[in-house]
């Protein structure tokens, strides 16, 4: 099936979900929609997120995609139900992949924006597939302007790290990212955190889920033409473009702005 | 004359500039527009920027402002002159009375956002009041979330400073904080820049401009009755509320929500 799959972000950050798409799927068109003029998501209410995420989906049905991806958590706490029960294409998020990756361990840290720690909704739905775990969800709002601004490999990414997360050690077993920019600070993570505290991604679990329902309804892109790739900003498409190849990996050749949001 | 005043910011930053209109003129009404759906503008196009500045001043002119102050230099710098040219009222920003301040040095850094610092507007301006100057513009974009989260007395603000400005040691007289989230920074700023580099802020100078004009247009309110300070968030009224403190000095008692901008 020639329509695309869409995602939308805040920004930046879902590129590593696409990036994840792409090496599984590598035969689909995808559109992707950094909502830069809006960004960040983090620190906004769940009424303005909504709205936000309401727009942004409205924008990629427009373009005829098959399936949505929303790949940022702050969205997907306060939109993706709501989303569910107003759009007529299968909606896939970030939330279920994490809790399936998380299922099998005890002590577990959430660490995510304000707005998605604030929601409540990992503890919850951690808390409803295993009562017997103990949680510790952590906001870390300085993780996502570090690493837009390069500084994920500086040294002070990896004192607000431990400004943050000190009181986690020797705490838990597994650490949720529950944010699509903190797979960059990896290793920064992992130092402070220690080498037994697994870090959980759910990008390539969000992939997965996403095959599964293709197949499921028949609807994988078969072609053997390359397949297609659509960027759009609602700011500042030039700086999406050079700032996007450091979360997707590599280049992205054109972006287009899309009208306001 | 019993109008009200106007300010509007991204965020909180233009309380800064409105506690020392407090002082200056203690009798004023004022009405503050945080638009905090909106914030940051220090990374956003000027396109948008200019957008978000037409809303909210018209959010502002619709309650019968008899002046408007932009405490942001963001907004200035993309939208100042244009609203100067479309609104019916005086409008003071923050540019001039930076440039005042700024006349008597010939070595000059500008620190401020990205979105300020490549606008060009301030290297202009302080380029056609004395040619003879050096000039160092530097963008300083972590500035304002280690300030929002409330890491302008941490170690790493120290070392995010070094960072920036290590390249401006022993060659300026005199740093234009073009931000008015900056001034929370200057234990930090001065350390790092040394006690001979004079700090200028335009907050002051602001509101002696605002002053005079009353004066001049005879609109000074006279009455003796406490004034009215209204406080609006276009985001989460109780965290402007909460979070204003920081700025403003004093407790904001009240913050109502605007429609969204």
């Amino acid at each position: 099936m020639e329509a695309p799959i869409g995602l939308f972000d805040s920004g930046f950050g879902g590129l590593t979900v696409m990036k994840e798409i792409v090496k599984l799927l590598p035969n689909e068109n995808l559109i992707y929609l950094g909502d830069t003029a809006n960004l960040p998501y983090g620190n906004k209410s769940p009424e303005t997120v909504i709205r936000c995420a309401r727009a942004n989906a409205a924008f990629l049905l427009e373009r005829g995609i098959k399936l949505l991806i929303i790949p940022c958590h702050t969205a997907c706490c306060h939109a993706l139900e709501i989303l569910k029960q107003e759009l007529p294409i299968p909606i896939v998020g970030v939330i279920e992949p994490g809790l399936q990756l998380v299922h099998n361990f005890r002590r577990i840290a959430i660490l995510g924006t304000t707005s998605t720690i604030e929601s409540g909704l990992y503890q919850t739905q951690i808390r409803k597939q295993n009562s017997n775990v103990e949680i510790f969800a952590k906001a870390c709002p300085l993780f996502v302007p570090l690493i837009e601004e390069g500084f994920h490999e500086h040294i002070t990414a990896k004192l607000i790290a431990q400004h943050y997360l000190d009181e986690l050690k020797g705490k838990i077993d597994a650490a949720l990212l529950a944010c699509t920019h903190y797979p960059l600070l990896r290793k920064v993570l992992d130092e402070e955190l220690g080498a037994n505290v697994a870090l959980i991604e759910p990008a390539v679990g969000c992939a997965q889920i996403v095959k599964k329902i293709l197949v499921e309804k028949n609807q994988l892109r078969i072609q053997k033409e390359k397949p297609h790739y659509q960027f759009f900003a609602s700011d500042d498409p030039e700086k999406f473009r050079k700032f996007g190849k450091l979360f997707f990996g590599t280049v992205i050749e054109k972006v287009e702005k899309n009208k306001k949001l």
